[in-house]
């Protein structure tokens, strides 16, 4: 077991059972809430069961995926917390990936105004992202993440034998945000990256608790996002309208998937603009590349993918905000571009 | 112009127009989403045109009412707040009484994960309760009050100017939470009150600034509602629930109406439990009912009322949560009642 002290909760990495069992003892929680979706229920409810038999709980289970991450499944978990009798004084535990932690934050956070929660993140993306950093929302009128908190929780746990129940490409997707945290702050980190060949090969912990410590210091500098934290944008800005964009066909992304050609992209402007060398991006492009097999983008959804951009919630005012490299390991935020050079970065996706 | 300044913000009772200019000029808003309902758009809108004349903003107009603080208007406005591209770095005004305040300020702290708002309470009840506290949210499945969010406004602007727009009965309904603070901690400020005649003759900036001083005491004591801010609960268990059934007929009562027969209830509570007198309890009876004339009580109506306080957001567990009065201008929390004492509470408002 590994603990990382954030300044308003704990991370333990490793095994649940043990700081699950203390924390459901020591707070007396009124009710419990167990925040599931279809997937989890089957493969990680079993796992947490044993420690739930001791406690007051319900279960709550929402159907799986982004597409559910709205307003919709928001009043189904508020109508179900009401009808178990939930209140302040309750916990809601949500168990699963960024949609259940996300969703399951934001309802918590705001049922009667608010009861303590816990994430314990069942993929990759989720235990090495999302559970760090307080951000709680859903998704509204197909723009991610549009209402929302921040509101951190009572107690993280991360345990990688989650892990073994998810595909390989949900543990791909997940490590798209490894990837960016060593571009943005730890070029040590990102050269042993390059060594990997096989991710059903890797040993999770020893990525995951350097992730979380690069993730967790920037989030303390800036909890809300006024300045340093955008770094952890990089990527995100054509990243995630391409994961919108996507949403609505019937080949979605995964957000790390969409985020690693996020990257390629803003890689190429970091290039362009901010100091990257030309070495770094070809480097960088050709890791992602071997990895992700990023799809093409086709130059008739250009005026679209924009008019997405245009509406993330990191722009202030009318123009397009980036966070771009200066090198690899070191990076520099609120840079903008014009749409020409945008348009430029996402055809570099067509030249892999 | 009296300033009450709070730890985090300031409420300016007088004059609006030069410190929302001076705010305005000052933060630099992007742009500037105003939140109206029919009648404030009609009534106050009108006295702030002049001044939001110099700066970006759009208007927002919900229909107004209780009925309408539901999930389904902040669709409306979330969406009205997208389309005008508004940002984490816009100010949402709201201009109007506690449904618009609640609910604006609600909107506005989980748009985009939160920007900034402003209190504009146009009505009596909204100026001397809504605004004051951080209380932010909407009605859910009937429940009162049971989504939101704790967020203090950038500044509250208390102006008197706006209750001349206001029918007398919504005067009554505001003056019940100035009768509240009086009964639970200012006996000279109630003596003051049982002076009181004729409601349209009063000057309201003698007894708002008192009222509004009570509550940022005991709000500041307590943010987060964990103990004595609970204080301010009194007379809202019963009425809270008298509200909600109202809110489902033909003859809705306002807040403050519901409120001021919680109050005579729950005195009639304290009088049997906390140690009011009997003359007190009288007192406090006459001095509403003179005001008031609540309506009785039917008894084929005590289950659903006591269903109602049942899923009170103030209990914990499955007890029913009240603050009493141990006498005038004193008061203890966390006090319970049996449904049989709550519904011989109901019956002293039959004995008019």
């Amino acid at each position: 077991m590994q603990t990382i002290a954030l300044q308003d909760y704990k991370i333990h990495v490793g095994d649940f059972r043990q700081p699950l069992r203390n924390i459901l003892t020591e707070r007396q929680y009124t009710k419990i809430v167990v925040l599931v979706d279809e997937n989890t229920r089957t493969h990680c409810l079993p796992l947490v069961a044993e420690v739930l038999a001791d406690f007051p709980h319900f279960i709550i289970e929402i159907p799986s995926g982004e597409l559910n991450k709205n307003i919709q499944t928001c009043t189904q978990i508020w109508t179900e917390m009401m009808r178990n009798n939930a209140d302040r004084s309750s916990l809601t535990i949500n168990l699963g990936g960024g949609v259940i932690g996300d969703m399951g934050g934001f309802c918590a956070s705001t049922f009667k105004r608010g009861m303590d929660f816990l994430q314990m993140p069942t993929t990759l993306l989720s235990q090495v992202d999302a559970s760090i950093g307080g951000k709680l929302g859903i998704d509204f009128n197909h723009i991610k993440n549009s209402v929302g908190v921040f509101n951190n929780p009572q107690t993280v746990l991360v345990d990688p034998q989650f892990l073994t129940t998810l595909s390989q490409r949900e543990i791909r997707s997940g490590f798209g945000e490894i990837i960016k945290h060593s571009l943005i702050a730890d070029k040590s980190q990102w050269e042993k990256l390059l060594k990997i060949n096989d991710l059903s090969k890797v040993v999770w912990t020893d990525y995951l608790v350097p992730s979380l410590k690069i993730k967790q210091a920037i989030v303390e500098e800036d909890p809300f996002e006024k300045g340093i934290r955008k770094a952890l944008n990089f990527g995100h800005t054509i990243g995630h309208a391409l994961e919108s964009m996507a949403l609505e066909t019937d080949n979605p992304l995964l957000h790390g998937e969409a985020i690693a050609a996020g990257m390629i992209c803003e890689s190429y402007l970091s290039y362009k603009k901010t100091g990257l060398t030309r070495e770094e991006f070809e480097e960088i492009k050709a890791f992602i590349t071997r990895i992700y097999q990023p799809r093409k983008v086709s130059e008739k959804d250009y005026p679209e993918l924009l008019r997405l951009m245009s509406k993330d919630k990191k722009n202030e005012g009318s123009t397009i905000n980036f966070t771009l490299l200066t090198g690899i390991g070191a990076c520099k935020i609120n840079e903008t571009a014009t749409g020409k050079e945008i348009e430029e970065s996402m055809s570099s996706l067509n030249s892999l």
